[in-house]
């Protein structure tokens, strides 16, 4: 969030002050694509994104792999069932075009964002990099944009909230990152629709997984890319669509993918016959987090939707580290696993460490999964049972800044429910003595930001930066 | 051949006239090989190969597809079952990255000479052009080329006699093109190796096919690669090969690829379980061949390995054209088919017209194939009894020129002959009456090029090119 | 200032956030210098500067040509001297190399000002854009950065207060621009030297004139290069120089400059016979200007250097351009031309427009000077007697926000003396009913750059970009 | 020649063998104009040259310097006047910018040559390569061609025979090369113009030299852009060329340059008041050289113009640099040096060695010009009586190949005769035994070169590539 907001400074100004009448928008890995839609938003001229698209499918030693093998590799290697050449290897075989990762992280999910959006030609999400039809694809935007400027066609024509509804499911639809909540707040803060943290829920919740893609899937984006790409899971969701919306191809959803076919059903799965029937994102409410926080059922676990434990807290992310496998660490499996001080604010930067490893005394017995909670976000190719994004933020101070060890949690994830069991007097007798942790350095970019960076449900944008200021450059000044 | 003898005369003085202590070639389709090979040899300075490596497999509508596919798609265009529209998306889901064909053609067949030579480093010919190993190999090739100066490692002490011999029992265990023999005779004449036509048949009889790519498997090129590349495919054929032969890694063959890996034995297979127990290039001699004749056995009809029929003459490729659809046409499934003045000097570049297409007639009767005789070329994607390089051409006036309808020729091929059952007095008779077709154009490159191009059992290179002349500028001259 | 605060966060965050141990900055036009030296400074790691260099010296129609012609060429537009026709070849002539602006206006002084600062090999100022040897010192500035790194030669060991004394010295020695006043103390705001307005006035007023370049002279940059480039104007200039300041080259000031030659003293002048004796930068004190305005006094006429005068008050760019060709304004040849509001706040960016034009009813008087004052700025190509920088600027509603007209203004340059001859008591009864016209547009970049940005006499930077924070990244965030 | 013609041929074969309708030539340096030029003639598609443009004028030490001076540096280095660190700076000091050699050498005279003959946009020649207007250039080129095809303007409706004495006739007014000659003759025979070396001495013999170029004057090339460029000797020229001769603008000569100005009178003299009034080439016959030799009388010595003396004969360019500087060496200053064997084919590719240096012993008496005859060439930059493309070579066998020592010779350049005083029955009783000193290698380019090259009178082309093929392709070949 740190370096998006700045990004989207920095391309707002540039569209501004340069004599352009349109833009395309050339977008690459996770935080680009928001930084460069926001910027562009706040101009409202006439824009498409051309994304970088993602690496080919690595393959290592007659297996195909991708980014998520990463972790699985790091425990190879601390087991010594993987030497360091082989590691070098799978890394050179892994990463073997150029790209982002191949698999549905958060930059392949902001390369479905805006194409959802209608912010892209159709099929722009999944062409590999490498792939010669991602430069016809190029081309194609740069004609089209020049007609979009003889057409007025403005980023405020196409991002309504039709089009944030869209987004929306078709995230729920490919197993999205969770990160796509906070990138969308910050786009639609820009363009001035009104969008909720609710909202995720709301038009995710009877959406299906058809995108067998990992790490909610087995596959990598070059497969989406032979099944049909986007537009074959956006035709299979169309029923669910608002279908009228406007794109940038001057024209509805509906007529950019109704006549997408599907080349592999193990790929893109069916509505009646889908790879997961629970997915999007769940948003939860409670004393715990006052404005929300965020959780995505299908990469947690069943047993744990409804769970009650004992907080065991970290009061940041040094101290966890320090603490996670003290052996006397008092912890058990069914202990809520507390992490704060990793949000916007705390941590500028707000890092992905949100599904922080279980303490290995538990993992040894076996335990595979546990609560997890903290005001932090997640990698988009992370899973488990994790709550991310509670907001207000424990550097903001409300009663997530106060939680104890010992304190009863209790989560209910069909009822959006996420509780402190522990009384709202109690809690402001803790606030006296609270002191925030938030670190603002006292000079330079990051002291503005953590002065002025809003919270996770608003977004993670810096507050004056919301909204636009249109492309008309008030006075010329050399 | 006409622009690959031109280009090499084009390289030799380059690298000559050049103040380059080596060189590294970067090679790409068939002919840009043996062409930048040659002038290299004919100057002798230390030269590495780069190649610059197969196109990604295509995909199209969910299947795999490559170069060969080109003419099914023919075909079904021409039979209705395939819209021009899905012409388009086809070819450009074929030639889907940079790169040369993905099947073992004459480009793909070139790259693994070269590596097989020693000329590459170990693992150069099935990288696809868009993976980022490319990059790395080429990064490697040119910190390599440094040292070879330094070792004084020129192109002739890796292309010994026993380099020639390992790429000829290569190109067998791969199924490479028929090309392959007249480009390997036209390095050896440069740099003075005494290779005949006879040893592609000696040298290769007993390799069976290991590599199961297309034309004569089912795989592409991008699999090889995963598979483990052609050092897979040479470990496996290590016991044949001259595994003491130096390489410009200053290693034997042994070392770069005595620890070679196959990640796949579907598409690398041992030579205890070959994909096809016959390979390689049979050279066939006989009256109507007096300096021989090629076949690809493996991709010719078990039932015309020994067959006498009567000839079926076109005297050119206007005249082929003009007359095999012919319903008169006297021809039925035993007839031979023989195209003339279509070899080096005939045809100025010698075409790839050699597996001409079967009568319509007798296609529809259901023959799926004939022998056919000509002194021309194939393309590396071609199959059939297909009889070619038949030398001296008919316009250099041998019995080939003399041929006739009617005249009836025996093919044994396991007796390596082909004959004309004509008498040699008849066949002089004929000569006197016959006049040349070359057609020398009277000036420029292509006049100096029919008066000067060897036949192609000698590789079809200029004559007064042979050979080299080193290094040195005898004079400064500006 | 508007762009150059935005682009100096921008290169302090890359700088930081890149795992780089050095850096080389290239610089251009006016603005990218400070900016990129500001953001350095900040992070202070080793950094070497390559400027982009001047264009070629124009040629039009026999006559040699630069930017500062484009005022002539205008007059010679609008009084029927020369055709459009002719404007647009004068143009290309005038521009006919890559570089920025030949003279030596504010790019040519900041290429000077690193130079003479320590940050750049010597002679990286004059060298023409187009010519050869740029290249070569961009490729010496690679190899140095390298070794600078190992020598661990950061911004602050060369950027000493002597070293920004040496570059005031030099900026009057070539009659640089008042554009330079500005950038100076922002960039010792980055690193920490106590500079002042004052020292401007104290280390330049016994300067002579050396470089006779336009505007202050007659000749283009490129003549400067022939002539032995900055290090022969440094050389002569040696006597007055911080000799033993240490530069990027990891010697001092004397080593570098001790040999340089000059060839051509019609270009370089000795300080015994110089161009002229008067150059450098004067700054006033006032009522008028509580924090210091400067006057460049050799472009300033000699009758008007003590001066007192009525105020004629424009109180914004638009009442001026209203109201400057009125034939009743009232006005006459002793009048003091007063502009507000284009002061760093007032005007986000600062405008280069101090040296306003005569009311049109003087000009035809024959009247060619007047005394004018402002809080904005001035191109480095202009001249006339013109107060620049009046601070703290109208906007920030200090006793120049309430001149009014009819005011008598006392000018003393000898005495740095701007005085307004009206009573403190009268004054702070003007600001009872003054309101600031900072129009803060509520949202964005611009509006938080008018709310932090500092007075001119202090360098306009942001004010929570002032000094630096050092290279450590204290977490890693992805 | 000997890589020019290579070039010729390559550029023929890859415009025939490309599917392009028009062709922008970009040429450099001196054999890349022609050999661009002649393989486009040998197409016959529309064709337009842009050529490279010279390096800007170098300054050194405060004076302008260029390519010429090379040679005053050599001898100052010599003679101990200047340092090896001097002649490094000199060096970097001169070819200071990409372009070819700054003077009227022969690359200048390449680009006025393709000027004079109508193939490129006017003002082609003289802008220098780092100027931005030899892009704009290019761009205008470029758009050019595109209509030159529409309207089917070949190279051969521009290279009339008007155009080839329209382009001898400019060379003449510039003070072109020698190599023009060589050059021109090639291409006329390439298009098919009867063009004969007696040409260039009839259409250049009432031809003044008007421009005030290195080496025939004092300036360079940047000056003749400045002062008008090549139109404005065209301009200048205009009574003397053939008006109406049509050039790539699709307009007349008259048209193009009818408006030129000059800027400068210094540099582009007018025809009233030249800066020489002898300029061109003259052609000499005699027994000496029986199809011609030519002399370049602007830079020859008037008291050797008619002059008789003993041969001093070197019988190669080895026994030249072995026996000059011996001081037993007779010779006088009225001797006749003869240099053999540097002709077309006795020393491949014709060296730049005809205007050898005088023996030392003469030098030191203060002999400052001696006639000198060779059958090879000089470099556009060399001067003094010499004797250039002595027809037919030694190489050859013609009566230059048995010249002796003591023989006399008589130049009269007044009534264009060379002659051997020796009876043609002694001539032909030396050539008895006589051996050609023709080093064919045996193989290569350089063989083939030897073997077919044409004597210099005929512009030294190989014979097979004289005129043209067309641009059809006849029978296409894979």
């Amino acid at each position: 969030m740190l370096y998006r907001n700045l990004v989207s400074m920095d391309v707002e100004e540039s569209i501004r002050a340069n004599p352009v009448d349109g833009v395309v928008l050339l977008c690459g890995c996770d935080k680009t694509t928001p930084a460069l839609v926001m910027g562009a938003c706040s101009v409202d001229i006439p824009a498409i994104v051309v994304s970088g698209g993602p690496m080919l499918t690595g393959h290592y030693k007659g297996k195909e792999i991708g980014t998520s093998d990463v972790w699985r590799f790091n425990d190879a290697i601390r087991s010594g069932q993987m030497s360091e050449a082989e590691l070098g290897e799978a890394e050179a075989s892994m990463c073997r075009s150029r790209g982002h990762c191949a698999v549905m992280g958060t930059a392949s999910s902001m390369a479905c964002m805006v194409e959802a959006l209608g912010l892209t030609l159709p099929g722009n999400a999944a062409i590999p990099a490498a792939d010669s039809r991602r430069k016809v694809l190029a081309q194609y935007s740069g004609l089209r944009i020049v007609e979009m400027v003889k057409e007025d066609l403005t980023p405020s024509k196409v991002l309504t909230r039709a089009a944030f509804e869209n987004a929306i499911k078709v995230n729920a639809a490919i197993g999205g990152s969770t990160n796509f909540v906070i990138h969308l707040l910050a786009i639609a803060g820009r363009i001035g629709v009104d969008l909720t943290l609710e909202d995720f829920d709301t038009y995710s919740n009877d959406i299906p997984l058809l995108a067998n893609i990992q790490p909610s899937g087995k596959y990598f984006m070059e497969d989406l890319y032979y099944a049909g790409g986007l537009p074959a899971v956006m035709k299979e969701l169309l029923g669910s669509l608002n279908k009228e919306a406007i794109t940038v191809t001057g024209k509805s959803v509906e007529v950019n993918v109704g006549d997408a076919e599907c080349y592999n059903r193990d790929i893109v799965a069916t509505t009646a016959n889908p790879i997961n029937p629970v997915s999007g994102i769940i948003v939860l409410k409670g004393n715990l987090c006052e404005s929300g926080a965020v959780v995505k059922p299908s990469a947690a676990s069943a047993h744990l939707m409804k769970h009650s434990g004992k907080a065991v807290v970290f009061e940041d992310i040094d101290d966890y580290k320090a603490r996670i496998d003290d052996p006397n660490l008092e912890v058990d499996e069914s202990s809520v696993l507390v992490l704060k001080n990793v949000g916007p604010m705390g941590y500028p930067g707000m890092p992905e460490v949100g599904n922080m490893a279980l303490p290995k005394k538990l993992l040894t017995q076996g335990v595979t999964d546990m609560v997890r909670i903290s005001d932090g976000r997640m990698s988009g190719t992370g899973f488990g049972t994790v709550i991310l994004h509670a907001s207000p933020e424990a550097a903001a101070g409300g009663n997530f800044a106060v939680v104890q060890n010992g304190d009863i949690i209790e989560l209910d994830v069909q009822n959006r429910s996420l509780q402190l069991k522990v009384s709202q007097a109690e809690l402001d007798e803790r606030k006296k003595t609270w002191k925030s942790k938030a670190a603002d350095p006292g000079r330079g970019y990051v002291s503005l930001y953590v002065r002025t960076v809003e919270q996770s449900h608003l977004g993670a944008d810096l507050d004056f930066l919301k909204g636009g200021s249109g492309s008309v450059v008030t006075r010329d000044s050399h």
